[in-house]
């Protein structure tokens, strides 16, 4: 019987990694979305920092390095394009990515772009971060859209 | 005892359907990347074709829908660029989806694009297929490059 139970024990003990790793994805899921409605939508660096951790690496050719380059970044969407909006219609997690694919209008009424941005999660904060943008042409090869 | 024997027998049920589930998302993982050398980088669609499910949506403007819209993509791509290629960077899964984080080098030598795709299986199969593409500028705001 004890023996039945080591090997009860044993068997709990494996899954319960995965179980610890999907509680995290969840969380970082939430934590991804909501900077992004912060950062890209209401452009509210403030707010939007406090999930960024000690280093923030910048793959958009568009951005400067770091968190400075982030406020920067949003700085100039203020001023430039003051209702650019991105929707979030997918989010995935896998490990310590989060990825998004997102409609992003950057000014009312335009057809707009298709992104999916992807972050790197150390610790629960953003870390790192891809992107890849297209603007969505006007005539498709397919009725499906692009979404 | 008894009692004892029987919690952890339920604790251990519930987290099985999490390791059916990464076993799922691995074996998804592998046929999307055969898949994608098959059919990107081989331009193959008789190859490619079994990693396909009885339907094939496709999101991609560039491409017909169907298997037969894939098809003629792959054609296009043999003829007018033989030499097309597809590094893959990042492979990601996520339930049902599998993404990936791609530099694709139209012409050799050409600093290429950035591509994310994004598929949909169901039981195993292709069945959904997204992308976004963005050409690699020549200068970039940081020196991290797009991967």
């Amino acid at each position: 019987m004890l023996r039945l139970l080591v090997a009860a024990v044993v068997i709990v003990l494996a899954p319960a990694a995965h179980a610890a790793d999907a509680q995290q994805m969840e969380a970082n899921k939430k934590a991804v979305v909501e900077f992004y409605d912060l950062a890209i939508n209401q452009k509210n660096f403030e707010a939007a920092a406090k999930f960024i951790g000690p280093r923030y690496v910048q793959h958009n050719p568009r951005a400067a390095d770091g968190p400075e380059g982030l406020k920067a970044f949003l700085a100039f969407l203020r001023d430039k394009f003051p209702d650019y909006h991105s929707d979030i219609k997918r989010v995935f997690a896998d490990g310590d990515y989060v990825i998004l694919h997102v409609h992003n209008v950057p000014t009312p009424g335009s057809r707009g772009n298709a992104i999916v941005d992807i972050f790197k999660l150390e610790n629960g904060k953003i870390a790192e971060h891809w992107d890849v943008r297209q603007e969505i042409p006007e005539q498709s090869a397919n009725s499906n859209t692009m979404f």
